[in-house]
């Protein structure tokens, strides 16, 4: 030890909130360039470029560890981990990750989740409603959308608003990639159950782009993640699975429960990490949390819009149902199309936010909603002439004002909603972008 | 230290697997009774009994420890872990294990389930084909069946055979209690991500005993298990789930692959401990595998018989299919009788035996009938007027008949092997168990 350990380890400390800068580490002692190694580890920083940047010191003990560790591809250095986007035969350039902007301060969030979005295309919608500009920090490839843009390319809409958490599928409605992944902006990265940082990005589009099996239940889970397989007695013509659209996160830390939930126990926090992703089965309803999804666009793009708005919807997860009724859409239409959807995997951190107590009297109106909601959809049958998204969409708008419209208006003007927004995506939502006037 | 550790440390491994036979630890030096403590939690053999001895040697350092791993309830000294029988409100006298024994010696098996097993009744059936005589263990309350038994209580039947795996359901037929687990004599105790002795019964039954949801997908799992709940959207009405009637159970290590995924990834072990039990979702189909599985005997035991026997049938798991279609055959009545299915925990660690590529050309016969059986069972639909499992099983057995037994002998002397499980099971299988003669 040449420096007292107590300067030394505010140093590591300091520089491991630095790394994104660093370029260089081979002019450090050895010592100090394996401190740093393993501090690194612990925090849970490393990632491609910074591996990169420790087997590029040539440093032997750092050289060993990466060994010992058993962290993958020494030669060509990359993330601790099974996933790898390359492996997956994706490209980065296929992705965007859409956030809709609630609040207007996004340094922390940005700045969370860098290591991860730092490779890939963001687009940020501003909620209408939020006043103050948008606080973003440098270093992101990034497009923001706000009021005005709406204005632009929708126009003054009868019955789709862009308001609150529904701000995100005008972002739906801008990328022209095949796959958008989709976070609220109360989540950071989580960590898996080995301490290992979350591969976010690789674990929704590894969901994605490997089959399906929604025709029968595998007990093993996902029988294409490494170490798994199909089970004794799972009949082989349905091994080969059907093509992906909807993958479904899930979350650490506050879970998406609703109000009356929240309210009733308030300490509840889900602390299981559940090393899980599995399809759920054909004809099987759930509720998709529109918190951390991930869905191929190009696919079932136009099933996702922000049709059901709640009277008294509000600026809280538990106050919406828009994503709820969204996925029920979806389920059906993949079940429909013989599409899969698949649910665990990968994990967000939730922060805590906001009052449940004070929600109640809104959530009510949700949760009576879903007495309706969920029988019909279970009942749902699609004509066979539907074979895209679209025609399903139309289709499931057109038994929503049938069959629940004449009870309640909510779900009139969510039909209303559907038909207008396959308008606006066949306009808006495909082809090249529009330009600036 | 008093002692030279060499020897201090062989005393302590030795005491180690002689815990059942001490009943007194407050004699020895306070070290030793730590070292001891420590050394116990670290073979996870620790249970109720043996926490017990330590909390009763009033020894300080071993009272922190055990407040400080937060052990639960120090004053009533219970197993370290969230499930416990008495708080399931389930006897352990409504428990029977059943065993079918297709190995002679059983001195290991029972040894390694001794702390679990010697909390219940054992039901072992001596495979008829078995030349030698079973070697137990004393130290168990259990009842043991044989071919004679069989031949007494059964009589010779035309279409049922109790030889190889199908012997346990001559078992299932004995018990008189309201839960039945039964386990493959080549599966061990496995331990959970943590380290700690797998709940092995507690699971099952908590599994059983609590709620069922297969109307409605939830998607943090079992919203029972501590700490989960049911997620936003989750309808209310569906939210006090069913009666579960079926938990089956997982594998770690050796998992229950079929014979050609064994023989062409004979190096795949499954170490991926996933900490989930889920409900199999209605009008979804699963292979449910016999080698670790629980079910309510009072509610759906009738459905439970070895009907479809391979032709070829050995004795290796692969070589069989009298599991899966008894799966196939539960999950259709649970399905039609508004019952739920779970699966996921417990694990248990189930040891190599075999070669698959030996039984790759007796397994492709049951891989070719999954091409018609799941199909058909997919499909199965049950008359309204079937209440019962017992009517439920002969509605199936009908269809079998009518619909797949024109196409294969062995459908059709399934059908007749499930119509005379019913009329033994009211004759065998309830009431007062058949005397001695």
């Amino acid at each position: 030890m040449t420096t007292p350990p107590s300067l030394l380890s505010l140093t590591i400390h300091s520089a491991i909130h630095n790394l994104s800068r660093i370029s260089d580490l081979s002019f450090l002692p050895d010592h100090v360039v394996l401190d740093l190694f393993l501090e690194t580890l612990r925090a849970g920083k490393l990632n491609e470029r910074v591996l990169k940047l420790f087997v590029a010191t040539g440093k032997d003990e750092v050289l060993s560890l990466i060994e010992a560790f058993n962290i993958q591809q020494i030669v060509t250095p990359v993330l601790p981990t099974i996933l790898k986007m390359s492996q997956l035969n994706i490209m980065d350039s296929e992705v965007d990750i859409v956030v809709g902007a609630l609040h207007s301060d996004l340094t922390s969030f940005m700045n969370e989740w860098k290591p991860i979005f730092s490779q890939y295309h963001l687009i940020i919608v501003k909620d209408p409603e939020l006043k103050e500009d948008l606080i973003i920090p440098d270093g992101f490839d990034l497009d923001v959308y706000s009021q005005q843009d709406i204005d632009r390319i929708v126009g003054a809409s009868n019955s789709i608003k862009f308001s609150g958490y529904s701000c995100r599928y005008f972002g739906y409605l801008m990328s022209r990639k095949k796959y958008i992944i989709s976070i609220d902006d109360d989540c950071v990265p989580a960590k898996d159950d080995k301490g290992l940082l979350v591969e976010f990005v690789a674990q929704h589009i590894s969901n994605l782009s490997t089959p399906a099996t929604p025709f029968f239940f595998n007990t093993l889970y996902d029988p294409f993640r490494k170490g798994a397989d199909f089970v004794r007695g799972y009949p082989f013509s349905l091994r080969s699975g059907v093509a992906c659209s909807l993958s479904c996160g899930l979350w650490l830390n506050l879970a998406d429960y609703d109000a009356p939930t929240q309210a009733l126990k308030p300490s509840l926090r889900n602390t299981r990490y559940v090393d899980a992703v599995l399809t759920i089965p054909a004809g099987a309803m759930l509720p998709v949390s529109g918190i951390n999804i991930a869905f191929d666009r190009e696919v079932v793009g136009p099933a996702l819009c922000p049709a059901l708005r709640l009277a008294g919807e509000g600026k809280f997860r538990w106050e919406t149902m828009e994503d709820i009724w969204c996925g029920l859409c979806v389920k059906v239409t993949c079940d429909h199309l013989k599409l899969g959807v698949k649910s665990g995997l990968p994990y967000v951190w939730r922060n805590e936010r906001g009052s449940a107590v004070e929600s109640l009297k809104k959530e009510w109106e949700g949760v009576k909603l879903m007495e309706e909601v969920v029988p019909f959809f279970q009942t749902l049958r699609l004509p066979e002439a539907a074979v895209t998204a679209e025609a399903c969409f139309l289709e499931i708008a057109k038994a929503v004002k049938e069959k629940l419209g004449r009870s309640n208006q909510m779900f009139a003007r969510a039909a209303d909603a559907m038909v207008e927004w396959v308008e606006i995506w066949k306009n808006a939502g495909s082809g090249p972008l529009p330009v600036d006037n």
